[in-house]
C-alpha cells in the first residue's frame, strides 16, 4: 500500500481509525472465505446468475436448473425489492413470502446456493431460511441499524454500492459488518450516477475503476454487476468481460429465460444461451489475467 | 442497431439529422483505414505510448527508442498542451517549437509514426510537418472552427472526450472532421467527471461503457486512455486490460522512462518495463475477445 | 400546471400513478396545515433552528433560549444521527436517550416546538413524546420500513432530499406517508453532490432551483436547509436570503453559540447575532416577495 | 478572507500563483469600473436583457426599444453562436455578420449598449464595432487563444462559466484576460450540470453559492444568468430573485416578445411583461440587502 492516494478521499488515517477492520493489514493481505463451499477471494469467481424478481415458482426453478448447468455458483433472485413509489400492480409487485418459498424449492431442486436482498429486520428469519448470502440493497446501503441486524445473524453478507456512495462510505457499511465479528462481507459495485451531459446513453456508469481502488485499501472481495448499470443487454458481455479483465473478484448477472417480457426492467437481462456464453468467455479471460477459474 | 437506446441522449432521429456521417448505415457498418501503414477498426488494435509532454529531445528519442521496440504503433506526446493558467515556470512548461522538432527527430530516428495535439490553427503547418494524427484536446472538443480548419488539412484526427461531455455531443465534434471530407476520425475517451462523493478516489472514472455504445451507433473507430483517467500509475494496467476487455479499438498509454520525474502529473505514467508487460496482456486478451492482435 | 415539464423526469404520468396525493390537483392547490400553533404552507414561512447535534443539556437550554427570542418557530436538534463509521469518540457522539431527555427539557422551559430525527422504529415512542416533528434524515429518504412506521404514528413528518436524488424519488417517499393518511409532510432541501469539477469549493450544491420546481407538481411544503449545503458559515446568510427569495416555504438553520466549538461540522453553524440578523432580513424579503412573514 | 476554505479545490497558494491577478488583495477588495456609463461592482446591478439569437433586424429593435424602457442596461443578443452539429436550417441559423449591423441599428436607435459572443479571432473586428461587451460563451471558457486575443483588443471581457467548470478553472480563464492588462472581467454563472438522478426536473442547476464562493476570493463582479440554467420561464423569476439575494452584481435574462416562437429554446425567454415586473421586484431586493440599485 502507498503512502498516498491519488484522490483526497480516503487517507492512511481512515484506514486506522474509520475502517481499520476492513483496511489490509499488509499488501497482500486478502480475505478468503468459502460460502456454501464455493471460495471468495481465491481461486475461484464465482457468478451470481437469476432474474432480478422472483416472479413465479417456475420462473426460478427453469432459471435455476439453467444457471446452474452453465456453471454460476449462486442463484440469484429478488423476494423482497425496495420500490420508489408505495403503489403496486399485477405485473410489476413483490412476491414476498412466497418468492421466498420458491427460492428454497430451486435451491433444493437444483443443489444451488441462493442469495437475495432482505430489507427489514422483521423478515430476518424468513430470509435467513433459504439465502446463503443475505444482499443489502443499494438503497439500505447507510441503514446501519438493519446492516447491524444482519451482521448478527453471522450470514454472510453481500453490501450493494449506493449509486451515489464513494468507496470510503462503502467500507464504512462494510465496517459495520465486521465490528460484530462476522468476516463474510462482500462489495457489490452496479454503477454510478453521472451528470446527463457526459452519459453514454444508459442510467447509470459501471465504476470499474473502483475494482483496483478497492484492492489497493481493503482485503474484502470485491464484485460487480454490469446489468444494473447498463440497463442494455447488448453491453452486457463487453462490460461482463471488462469487470474480470479489471480484476473483479466476481460478477453478477441478469438473467431470463425470456428477456423481453421480464416483470421489471425489461431491456437488461440477458437469456440463458448469452448467459453460456458468457461463462465461457469469462472464464478465458480470468485464466489468462489472474490464472482463477470460473468453470 | 436497435430501434430504441436505453437513455434518451441519442435518438434515432439524431442518427439521421445530426450526425449523419459519422452514424452506422447497418448493424455490421465499420470504417477500416490506414494511418502510416497501421490499420484503424480492423483486425489490429493499435497503441500510442509516451510521455505527456515532449519534455526534451533526450527524453523522447529514449521513449521513441524503447516504446516502438515493446510493440507500440504510435509515438505520442504534447509540445502544445492548454494549461488552466497562464504562468509557466521551469519545469513545468511547453517545449512548443523545440518539442515539434524533437518529435520529428524521433519520428525519423526509430521509423515510428507520431500523434500531438494542435491548439491553434497559426501552427497547423508545423504540427502537420512532424504529426501523422492531429490530437484535439478534451479541451477544444467543441472548438469548431479549429476542428473545421484541422479537418481541411485532410490530417487524420483524434478527438479527446470533454469530461464532461455525452457521445451525442461528442460525435457531434466528429460529424465538423466528417463533414470537410475527412474520413479519417478516431475517438478517445479519457475519463469523465463524477460527483466527489461516488469517487472511488481519483479524478476522474473511465467510461468503458462508452465503448459499446458509440459502437452500436458509429461507425468510428473508438480507443481509451486510461492514463489520465486514473491518474494513478497502479490503475493502469487493470484499466488497460479492461479497455481491450470492452471491445476498444486501440489504447493511448502514458510511458515515460523515470515517471516520478514526469514533468507533470507524476503519479500517472508507467516505466517501459510496465509498458512491455502490459503490451503482451493486452495482446492475448484482444486475440481471445475479438481475435485482433496488438504485436 | 403546464402539460410538459422541461426535463423527462417527471411526466404527467407520474403524477397520476406515482405520486397522486403528493401531486397537485390545481394550479392554486396548496397544503396548508398547522403544527404546534405554526402554520405551514400559508403566510408565515417558519424558521427552525438549533445545534447539529444536542450535545449537552446546557447547550440545548441555551440554544433553545436565544433562537426562541430571535423569533425561531422550532427548536431542531439531533440526539440520534446516522454516523458513517461504527466508531465513536468522547466529543463526536450521539446522546441518544439523554438528548431526548434535554430536548424535552428546553421545550418545557422555553415554549417552542422541537423537529428531532427518527432512525430506527425501535425508538418512535421516546422520540414521538418530545418531537413535534420527524425528521427523517437524507440517508433513509429511501427506507420506506422507516418511513411507513412514522406516518402511522400520525406526527407530522419532515424528509430531508438525499444528495443524490430526484425531485421524483423525493416525492416517492413523501407518497409513503401521505399513503398512510398521514397529511402533514414536509420536504427539506439540503444539497446535492456535484462533480468535483464544477464545485464552487463546497461539499454540497444547494438547489434552489427544486423550490419553484417541487411547487410546480406538489401542493407540500418545501423548506431549505442552507447550512449543510454550504458547509461553510460565510455562505450561510446568502443562502438563507436566496431560498427565501426562490420561494422556500421554510428555513432550516445550523445556530450555535459557540460555533468553533460544536461537535460536528465546526465550520457551519452561525452564532446567535448572525441568527438575530439574518431573521430580521429574510423577514423583509419573504414580506416584499410574498407578502409572508417571519417575525 | 479566511486562512482555509471548505473544500480542498481552491488553497491560499492558488491565490499567490495560480491567479493572483484576479484574487482579492484584502477582505475588501473589489474592482469597480465602467462600461458604457454603467457601473459593475459598485452601487448599480446591471441587467443584460435580449433574446438567445438577434434572429431578425424587426426582433432586435423590437427588443432593444422594450428592455431599454423596463430599464435594462445592456442589449443582449447572439450573431455568432457555437452549434453542437455542423448542420444548419432556415429557423435555426446564425445571422452572423447581418445580426451584428441589426444589433449596431438597435444599439445607435435606442442608445443601449450591446454585449454579445466571439467564438473566432477572425471576427474580432467585425464584433469589436458594436459590441460594449464581448462574450466568452461557456464552450470556449478555455479556448485560451481566443481569450488571450480578444483581452488584447481591451474591450470589457465576460467570461461565461462551463457547466463542467470549477471557480478555479474559471478563475483561470479571467486570469489569461488581467495578464494582458484587461482589467475589465465579469464572470457569468450559467448552470452546472448534475447526475440525473438529483435534477430537479432541469438540464442544468443554477449554482448560486458560487457567488458568495467567488466573492471571497476575487474582486471581479460576478454576474447570474438563470435563463439558460432553468430552461423554464416558469422559474426564470424565483431564480432571478434568488441570485440577487445570494449577493450577485448583475443579472443576464433571456427576454424575446414572442416567447413560444423564439427560435431556440422557446420554453426558456420571459415576454416584455415579465421583465417589466421582475426589474421591479429585482430592484426592491437588491435595495434591501445591499443598497444596491437597478432601476
Amino acid at each position: 500500500m502507498d503512502n498516498k492516494f491519488p484522490g483526497k478521499d480516503i487517507s492512511i488515517e481512515d484506514l486506522k481509525t474509520k475502517f481499520p477492520l476492513a483496511a489490509k493489514k499488509n499488501k497482500n493481505h486478502k480475505s478468503k472465505f468459502k460460502i456454501a463451499g464455493v471460495e471468495f477471494g481465491g481461486n475461484t469467481i464465482p457468478v451470481f446468475a437469476g432474474p432480478n424478481m422472483v416472479e413465479s415458482k417456475k420462473l426460478i426453478l427453469d432459471v435455476a436448473k439453467n444457471v446452474k448447468s452453465s456453471g454460476a455458483h449462486f442463484l440469484r433472485g429478488g423476494a423482497f425489492k425496495p420500490l420508489t413509489f408505495p403503489y403496486r400492480n399485477k405485473k410489476y409487485n413483490e412476491t414476498r413470502e412466497d418468492g421466498i418459498k420458491w427460492l428454497a424449492e430451486a435451491k433444493d431442486k437444483y443443489n444451488i446456493p441462493v442469495i437475495t436482498e432482505i430489507m427489514e429486520e422483521k423478515y430476518l428469519d424468513l430470509v435467513c431460511d433459504v439465502a446463503d448470502i443475505l444482499q443489502i440493497g443499494s438503497r439500505n446501503m447507510q441503514n446501519y441499524p438493519l446492516i447491524t441486524a444482519c451482521a448478527k445473524t453471522k450470514k454472510p453478507i453481500m453490501i450493494k454500492r449506493h449509486y451515489g456512495s464513494s468507496l470510503r462510505d462503502w467500507l464504512g457499511a462494510a465496517e459495520y459488518v465486521l465490528i460484530e465479528g462476522n468476516k463474510k462481507v462482500i462489495l457489490c459495485e452496479r454503477g454510478v450516477s453521472v451528470p446527463h451531459t457526459h452519459r453514454s446513453t444508459s442510467r447509470f456508469l459501471l465504476d470499474l475503476q473502483v475494482v483496483p481502488a478497492a484492492q489497493e485499501v481493503t482485503h474484502l472481495p470485491i464484485i460487480v454487476d454490469p446489468s444494473h448499470a447498463t440497463f442494455w443487454r447488448q453491453w452486457v458481455r463487453p462490460m461482463a468481460l471488462a469487470s474480470i479483465a479489471s480484476g473483479a473478484d466476481g460478477v453478477m448477472l441478469e438473467v431470463h429465460p425470456d428477456p423481453h417480457n421480464s416483470a421489471v426492467d425489461p431491456l437488461q437481462p440477458i437469456d440463458f444461451k448469452e448467459f453460456r456464453n458468457l461463462m465461457k468467455e469469462m472464464n478465458i479471460i480470468s485464466n489468462q489475467i489472474s490464472k482463477r477459474r470460473i468453470l
